[in-house]
């Protein structure tokens, strides 16, 4: 199984659960959060996802960081975008987000980029 | 074997090795640890472990969470409880705790909820 | 002018312009934000209070461990119990949170704190 | 004076400081700090800025986060897009990122805002 | 008066209420900061100091950066070895910490540095 | 194989990849990376490597810890030196740092000690 086939095969498990345990109010934060990234409003999905994709970099969070990727790539952003938006992430938060760029960028190597 | 029984022998082993290289102030920092969440003084340890876990879940230590979960659990609290004490660590620290809380709620979920 | 008036002031101040701004989103997220520390639930108020300014002062952002202080103030701890709270958020966050523990104290000790 | 240009002013004078002292490898990387928001390459200026205007905003560093927020404004951003990219912080970092906004949309009320 | 006597002034002062209110834990967890950083063991004060500042700058708390500065000052290092301490927590934590570091190196400029 | 060689093979194989997608900018952020730890300038290898190691602890990123602990080793540090640099990280960043602490001390009690 490809590990982004893994990474959303466990998220939906574990959605499931975090629903099974989620007051009002948590699943009013899950509403939110998913709103936040929809294809509406005034900026376009691919610069919310790339927003996104930064934060999680910047903040070191594996999870985060693959699923935006993910989403980026849905959004259709190329390598040299990716790039770009990576150094960001790399200038502001410094060479404690490389580990988690090579885990990153992995997955885009073997799994999301079709710039070939 | 349980993922609590197995947290629990590796953190017993990898004690044995932080106290082999531990100078005295290390120690007595473990100590100081140790005491901080006993059960005396003026605050009721369900308290004191509410307290350790939402602070593990703000900084998203895996490893902190699951320890102060287990304890929050001995200390008595319920779903419920659990909820309303996650709900505040993931307003205070945003959608990038959730990862954690997943994880977290999966051994809630499979072997310490007995609210049943 | 007291620090904590002065701080209120300020607040309501600050809220007006975020409020000026806010999309829907926002909105949805600040109402979430007070409806997490009402006191209604499962747990009461001052343990709410409690975790939120222990997750505060981890997190070393001085507004709101001022916010989170005032508030366990009016739920009613007292010093010893302030003490052990803020015992535990040095423990796991350690000296970089003790400066921000400094200012929090000061502000106790001149202004909350009727223990006397 | 402004805000912004009090803002500008210190900068300048800390970054003559920083000048004065910089090694060789602390120059080349404010240089590349410099070319990574430039205007060229695969992404435009304003999502580069909005990238690291949000990075700064869940790191929670109010320097930064008003020297991105006048990029940002340079870029040509208006005051819808701009409740977005907050709305993004605010979702992935949470509460503790919102006196951080305050003071961001402070300036941007009384001296950026231009849609009137 | 000047910046490094403002600040000690204020941190007697402050610790003066720290103590006031501090348990016996937090007392112990004091004595213990305080002898971390002692010339005693098998690294030299200079070293200590260095690392002490070094992780200041990277969890960008600015009296700590301070503190640890003047304690280095005063373990004897120079302009040239300040700017490769700093270089490390620059490429380590990234431009986050440019604003911290420039308030530390205003200090070094105007009160410590004595290499003139 | 032991954990280092798989660390290192890993390291090797994940930096293929990121040479592969890197822009001139990132590989420039490489370059300026690997410059700030060489045996070379103002303070030696070994006070540059410590302090890597104290940063990557404090902000708690197991991979840098690693690089950075076998790095150390390299560079001639023994036990005692190591369980300072230790209690630094650990009083400067709390409890949180513990289970990082752990996983760098296995890895130095089974691969890299050598003051038997």
């Amino acid at each position: 199984m490809s590990k982004i086939d893994k990474f959303n095969e466990e998220r939906q498990s574990y959605n499931e659960i975090l629903a099974k345990y989620a007051n009002r109010e948590q699943k009013r934060f899950f509403g939110l959060d998913a709103a936040t990234y929809e294809d509406k409003g005034h900026l376009d999905k691919k610069t919310k996802e790339l927003m996104g994709f930064v934060a999680s970099l910047v903040l070191r969070c594996d999870d985060c960081i693959l699923y935006h990727l993910i989403e980026c790539h849905k959004a259709g952003i190329n390598s040299d975008e990716l790039a770009e938006s990576v150094q960001i992430a790399m200038l502001v938060g410094g060479s404690i987000t490389i580990p988690h760029i090579r885990r990153a960028m992995k997955v885009w190597d073997e799994e999301l980029n079709q710039d070939v």
